[in-house]
């Protein structure tokens, strides 16, 4: 019998929950198997599994191909050696190659380890960014590059506990890396609840409420955790909501932890993102802030390279020694990865070689995804027992449902609760995998589920969340 | 002022110490930004840095090209369409073009998430080369990609830790990433010491009485960490002792963590790699078994990629579970090293395309680097007050060095350990960087540096660590 047991391992883990890669979309992986191994003969009521339940662009069956150019610089980076064979076969643009030659002379071959925090060069080029998106200052030295938002978000929490009275304030519905991490490293969920009948909006006053409670129960809060535009909601905050948060966390001595990753999902035309960074300079505040960015959304959708940085404004040295030394550890973030955040950051500029196929590939992309965005949320608005808010960011919708008491006495007995049994239901029915609204938070006694908008073939989907959705409220009629 | 202090943080992170990316590496690119922004004031004596601190073959300076065949496949992943646009130029050989359809086919783009193990294909390639390595069965589902060794390494240990009375059996001297990982989790480091007088062996004497020792100190043993071949003595573990520490551990309700990430770099023709888990298998142990290996050493030497895996043997499937929704939250390790992960297990075969170029440039690296291990370990043992075990394993040197009383007095006066005082010396006046011997921990009393093997122009390398060694030691004289 082997000596390793659950009982005898961190307790922690055990507690935690990441609902998004959790019941669900193991069972949809089963079903995935099961379809590749039985094309014949596997049974099941659908030939294919739709994963909506990650906001995983290039996923297979999706249908968001690659931007070009930062495709073609990494096949140069990758064997430089590519850029002489094929030269004068106009194979490619002379954009790329300068680009890849750069990034080359930079940072040196992609298969050594570079600095800790990421290449000086390419962080570098995220500060020009950062100046240019804000119009205040950025320096290098405070960008860190990470694998993905993800590691850094990870480290941030696990540097920010201090006790095991330390708590983080949450958004509710959150994107659940956060409990997850909370739990992990022994913190508090302070949670703040998003209001859903204005449009999922942040209120102040709910975070002084939440902050007050908090105290009340002897939790030390250190930290206000934002994610704009939202997950799984797709608000966008207001500079006014931005600005009142900044000074709330100022006055509370907490640092902030801003999620900006979907920074350039904007599909509302009167919706606009507007950077905490910018306004904590605006606002001449002295409040300690971390924005996180990632090359996984936006239109470049680069999910698999595990790239993104994190910014620290207003931290004093010791501090910004103290991640050096802990990510160091962990030697570097991929390469891959960087030259990622290297595309993202300086895209083709307009009259260079690259730019109109980058600027067709991306002008489709943000489209396709507001298009499919409000076509989703007018339909299943449009059906009896959901309500939606139609997102003006970010890649997801989060639809309410009003369940029968029949539906919550079936849950019960199966016992999960009625979105997660709603959700299994979908997925048995129609392969198509989303997370329910308890991986995320809600109010007590609702019901959602988080899907994302980056489905091909936008009209077979909802026709068959449509039709499975009437079904189910029939069989589960009061 | 900032709200964000040192002392309102997690107080374990202050205590962590990463002497490979410590004092001496931070110092190292502060005079490579000095010679790169003064070339011809720079006012050093010397005019570029040498990066022996870190296995880090690929960093420039050194001089080990990357393997063509696996930059040929990534190039080919990265920008599948180009594969057709240079149909029929010879670009690329066949197999290259072949395993790269097959990659994109099985994973899909290298842009989307993969499942959190990695993608199944890689896994099930994996599984075989450790069955063909070992002659015993392996299962894809036991098996992990990461993004280098060390994302496991930090994972496991963080899951073993129960309690803060949770200590495990470290090696010293140590790769640091041990004692680094446990300090940041909350966890004891047993130490163990290895044998310098013979060729630093492990004693399994020696881990009895360490772990006798800490359990009358009231610690938990959880866990023996083995490095094989060892870091930074390069030192390669007969079958008979791993068999006994297998015994050991099982009869004490112990994980094996193997770290057998150089398994290999083999320089010694009467050295002989043996994995735990073939042993664990012959000696029909149920003990659990954990065992890393990385693309970033070898002679893929991809650092960069952070690719890797680790094989979980006698595990059950509740811990299995555990370990798959820990990772979930991280989301996926970087697709580019998991293409890495699957060049290495999956390298050209004799008589295909790419083979005789491969066997060319492995050949090569292998040769250079016993050649230049056996010429530096010579050279040292040929200086006044140094002795160094001559590596059959791995990338490193561990030179012990006898300094004089004058020596550590000026190292006490500099409020320097005395080898700390000497690498620093080193690196100012020749621009080499060692990591100390307080970084991987050793006798008390005792003084030693780890330098790479993988040095450019050895000659000219030895000769100013000759020539530097003779001048500290005649101005340092009793």
């Amino acid at each position: 019998m082997s000596s390793i047991k659950l009982t005898s391992l961190n307790p922690r883990f055990s507690d935690v929950q990441y609902a998004v890669r959790g019941e669900l979309a193991i069972k949809a992986e089963k079903y995935v198997v099961q379809l590749k191994e039985h094309p014949n003969d596997h049974g099941l009521p659908f030939d294919k599994v739709v994963f909506t339940n990650i906001g995983n662009p290039q996923q297979r069956g999706l249908d968001q191909e690659p931007i070009t150019f930062p495709r073609q610089v990494a096949a140069l980076t990758e064997w430089p050696a590519l850029a002489e064979k094929v030269k004068g076969l106009g194979v490619f643009p002379d954009d790329v190659v300068e680009r890849a030659r750069e990034l080359e002379k930079e940072i040196g071959s992609i298969g050594a380890y570079s600095q800790s925090q990421g290449a000086s060069f390419i962080r570098k080029n995220v500060a020009k960014f950062i100046e240019e998106r804000d119009g205040y200052p950025a320096s290098a030295d405070n960008i860190f590059l990470t694998g993905g938002a993800s590691a850094g978000v990870s480290l941030m929490i696990s540097m920010l506990i201090s006790s095991p009275k330390s708590g983080l304030l949450i958004p509710i519905p959150q994107y659940p890396l956060y409990t997850a991490s909370l739990t992990q490293h022994g913190g508090l969920a302070i949670p703040y609840y998003l209001d859903e009948s204005s449009a999922w909006s942040t209120s102040p006053q709910s975070v002084r409420a939440a902050l007050e409670k908090a105290r009340n129960e002897g939790i030390e809060p250190k930290a206000l955790v934002v994610i704009n535009p939202g997950n799984p909601t797709g608000s966008v905050l207001t500079k006014e909501v931005i600005l009142e948060l900044i000074d709330l966390a100022e006055k509370n001595n907490l640092v902030i932890l801003a999620d900006e990753v979907y920074q350039a999902n904007i599909h509302h035309p009167t919706a606009q993102f507007t950077s905490f960074k910018k306004l904590v300079r605006e606002a001449n505040s002295p409040v300690p802030l971390v924005s996180f960015h990632s090359i996984s959304k936006g239109v470049t959708g680069e999910c698999g390279r595990r790239g993104g940085y994190f910014e620290c404004t207003n931290f004093p040295e010791d501090v910004l020694a103290l991640i050096y030394k802990m990510i160091s550890v962990g030697l570097c973030p991929p390469l891959g990865g960087q030259i990622g955040v290297d595309c993202m950051v300086r895209p083709p500029k307009p009259g260079s070689p690259s730019y109109p196929l980058w600027k067709k590939e991306t002008d489709a992309t943000h489209k396709a995804l507001a298009e499919r965005t409000k076509l989703i949320a007018e339909r299943l608005n449009a059906l009896p027992g959901v309500s939606c808010v139609d997102s003006p960011g970010a890649l997801y919708l989060f639809p309410r449902i009003y369940f029968t008491k029949k539906a919550v006495e079936k849950a019960k007995e199966a016992g999960k609760t009625p979105d997660t049994f709603y959700a299994l239901a979908l997925l048995d029915e129609t392969g198509i995998c989303v997370v329910p609204g308890d991986g995320f938070g809600q109010v007590e006694g609702q019901n959602h589920y988080r899907l994302t908008c980056l489905c091909a073939g936008v009209e077979e989907y909802v026709g068959k969340l449509e039709k499975f959705h009437r079904g189910f409220m029939a069989k589960y009629a009061d």
